[in-house]
């Protein structure tokens, strides 16, 4: 029963066997492969226009990268302040821009883990373009789902994008967790990306299914420029980037990476159901995706991890410290591919 | 018939079939996994002296992140003119650096690829310790094999080695092709490496076997105290790291990867049989490993290419101007795992 | 009537003097002249402590050179959100750091520019040491006085040092101002520094008579050791560092430093008792230091430039937003060495 | 009898005097100032085209401020193998550009100090355009005067310069000792940069009269788009602007700047005839300018410095091996603005 992370499991029978079938091939490498060509003409096809996707080893390399590769001297790059880039990546965005600044903007309180659009124009406003103090701003990156495990409406980050780009900067949205808020909202990758305003897309197939398969996808071919020396550099040009297009090329087909998303996000929603008819645990607040977070007593996390289960323990985020009681906790429990309906229905017991 | 270069190979079924049946397994992320752990263990087994071992995405990873580990600011690091470090890494190394400084440090002319004593003291000594305006002397890096092809002797190895300790810096060994080295010298791993003065190692899978198996080996732990935090802020840390372990386990099980690379060696050999063989081609100089620098007409080569050959053009080295005729070019040839003997007796019947 | 800033002025006559009587003598550059030791005791003896003074170009060099010194890799650097560091250097920290992240610890909202204790251990907590993902603790930044003006009691300045070292880091005071603080305190250097908790000081002499005088100050040599490769490689060494060292000299003699302090403090009280007898003009809140922030009508404003006043307009802190009423801003007055009694006496009767 | 270097001495006298007016003064800060103002008009007119001039702290700012402003990721650097920039500037280039690569470029053995084109054009050639393996070619420069105290013709500049544009680069001249290189050849600041084709210039006042007086001169607009951020990003965009301006300016005076270089040329002249009237000593090279040479005995060097005369040993360069004798070694002696006749005549006494 593991609901620690997206991040455990291995990768899809089907992606294993691609691999499986591709390792007695020969292919160009540096990512100049048969495989690489196709996974890009699939993604412009995903996406409903000419794409430049660059393969990347991890999720912290795509994000990183993707801010990296529009960025100017001393940039400014606006975030929720919980957001990955600024708390759990190590510094990466810092360094791969050589001394780039994540700018904190907060959410309103009430709506876990989403940027607040009154909130960013406030913060950006104390930053003036050309004023060599301040540095320059270059981009506001989302979460999506967002590391509250909510997701943002089209209509959400299309406010936020428009801000943005009035600001003169580029729109990232990290996708580690894209195919999940595809499969929650219901609509096209397309509608979600480009149609809404956004620039550039950290795409993650690692935690919906792949070993290892991170992509940044640029939709205006011209943000890419300078993405390819920076990839090198940051030493994440795989030479035999074959084995990554393997991956992308089985997770695409037949929409396999839709399918697992609609799976994982139903097994959360059964979750949902299991501890709303607990009286022994709540949620913290609702997601919609693949994410939970649950407010359960120390003794009764104690008792799920004898059982076996894993899971997380999460920090209270400001403005909720009044729901959290004494000896409660927040957990944070993550559906995936992998998971299966009997680990919910034996966690759903235990409950 | 693809000599072109030893990362063109998929992977080898033995790491190809481990990798199918861990996928269906799970395990904690980021390095923390069983199979991270076991192979520490083996690698510790495989070196006869407990190592600290770090997995990363590429050989230049490796190379840049060992380098910045045992870095300081403004580092000075020693190595051949032609090495892959200073030649062919994008800056990988002066930017995981923040700004090191690659010193060339040339060859006698008649050993191709390798650094001579010599004149690794001369120029050692043109960078007084404690100088702020030359930097800090932190490292030599070796390449074994080298880019020329050539391998390093123990006793060679042991003396450059010791002119580098004797200036207050370690030793670091550039084994991309470490395998094919140990196979040419008919040596141990630890004779090659801390007997002989090595401090760290880019030890590579990738290029004998796996699909993406690169990792970072510190003989002395002290050393790799700083590399955990570089290797995350450089985006190098894999979540789902089991999937290199796997690799990493299928190819140190049963010696594999040392059958792998006798395989390429002996493939070599047999090239350069054919070479000798041939009026219409010879050899640049003679290297001892897994690859060859072949003299051959602009005419021949366009044969060979349209026979289906794969192989690269190669600059001619200062010193060898007269050894290449008008019309004439150096090629490399690289053998590999996947080399197969038919390819070599094809060719052969070409020359 | 410049109010500005306190780097509008020239220099104090006797600063002057001196770099003219220098100007006719030889001296060893880089530090090494006889002038430059004469510093570092000067120095020495003004902090009650053996101490190793480095002298650069700017205050962000200072500042970022300072923090740099005791940096790891992926460093945090605890400041207040309106520190000068954060939100007015161009980005030094984080570059001269290689991707250091300033994290900003907010006030209470009652005492403005001030670091809350309380909100400092929180904010501390959710970095855990040896979390890669989050990065390395290295320093916590005070600006004294404050960019609001304000001034940290000593027992303030004790109270968050020892916070600071308890997470096993640094403390480091942003003295741009320092000699204000000393005057409006009533405390030695010593006690408000080393005696206090601080690690390390920007010396700052610029702003307070100096043409171009600033100085990192090292209370505990072993902190120092990074320091010099780091100002080199920064560009921040100067040839004729004789020039700077004859400035400090003539500063630091007879304590001019502190007359010229107390001067533009004294300077400052009576603008705020002008203020204070004004029925046009009110304190935004009380300072105790050469820094006023006045709310004044734009009508009031242009009069007053109009009459030849040079002061910034002030942006309203967050929790101020009610005591600005329509029309009206906060303006920051700065009084310094250079300010006469007589353009006091001339804006008084504007007010 | 200070011969160490032009860095030793104060400043010309006529400087000291404008710093001492000037002090008494307010001007706006950050370059903002009236005077920063007149010496972008005066360096126009001096250079006879509309320049941007930025004022740094050192000229090894200049020199690494000024390549960063037009590199790329990962850049590549065109220099001699003795130019300052690559081997006495503590890594500063490699630092400011984030890892750039100053690439070496040998002269041909006879003329000490210069680049030879024929080797420049081999060397660029083994750097194609767009292969992310080997970065990005982004400027030459050259030093001039150069560190062997020789002096590139104009000739000789607008070749290289004409090689660097041809492969897409920028170039830039390291004019340290610019004064004396003018003065040296006859021609006009005009003719030996733009007219020549240098696009950037480090336009160096310090070393000839000022107490600290360096600027990056842009002969095209453009180039100098990036500098204002990287300049305060390196922490060196002084507050006080007026002091460097103000030496500026009377350095500009009325060409003191060129008398000033004419005297310590001729007084290095005189010096070389004294050296041609020696048996004891000789000319290692002729150079030209106000930096010589000197191939002396130990006991003739530690009988000058007994005397009470400064001056630095210097290594043997590649290829004159054979000139140095046993006993003896190159020394470096270097007149400068602030030389006086009789020092000459005394040392002239003693050689």
């Amino acid at each position: 029963m593991i609901f620690a992370s997206d991040n455990w499991a291995g990768a899809h029978p089907r992606i294993a066997q691609k691999l499986l079938e591709a390792a007695g091939t020969y292919a160009s490498p540096y990512g100049e492969g048969d495989a690489d060509r196709r996974v890009q003409d699939r993604l412009s096809e995903l996406f409903e226009r000419e794409v430049a996707a660059f393969f990347v080893a991890t999720g912290t390399a795509a994000n990183s990268l993707a801010l990296a590769s529009v960025s100017k001297t001393a940039p400014l790059i606006f975030c929720h302040p919980e957001a990955h880039v600024i708390h759990h990546e190590g510094g990466a965005v810092e360094f791969m821009t050589s001394g780039g600044k994540l700018v904190p903007v907060g959410g309103d309180g009430s709506i876990q883990g989403k940027i607040d659009p009154g909130k960013l124009k406030k913060v950006i406003a104390r930053f003036p373009t050309d004023d060599v103090h301040v540095g320059q701003k270059v981009a506001l990156t989302l979460s999506q789902t967002t590391e509250a495990g909510t997701v943002y409406s089209l209509d959400e980050i299309a406010e936020l994008a428009a801000i943005a780009h009035d600001a003169g900067m580029k729109v990232h949205m990290d996708g580690a967790r894209f195919s999940n808020a595809i499969a929650a909202l219901g609509v096209t990758p397309a509608e979600m990306t480009w149609k809404s305003g956004i620039d550039i897309l950290s795409l993650g197939g690692t935690k919906n299914g792949c070993w290892c398969a991170e992509a940044i996808v640029y939709f205006n071919k011209n943000d890419a420029a300078g993405l390819p020396h920076l990839r090198k550099r940051a030493a994440n040009l795989f030479s035999k980037s074959n084995f990554i297009a393997q991956q992308f090329e089985a997770w695409l087909d037949s929409k396999l990476w839709l399918d697992l998303a609609k799976h994982s996000n139903h097994m959360a929603e059964k979750l949902v159901n299991a501890v709303k008819a607990s009286k022994n645990v709540r949620l913290a607040w609702e997601t919609g995706s693949s994410q939970l977070f649950i407010i359960m007593s120390d003794e009764k996390a104690a008792e799920l991890r004898n059982a076996g289960a894993r899971f997380y323990d999460w920090e209270t985020p400001e403005g909720l410290e009044n729901s959290v009681g004494a000896g409660e906790q927040i957990r944070r429990f993550i559906t995936c591919f992998a998971t299966k309906e009997d680990d919910i229905d034996t966690i759903a017991r235990l409950f």
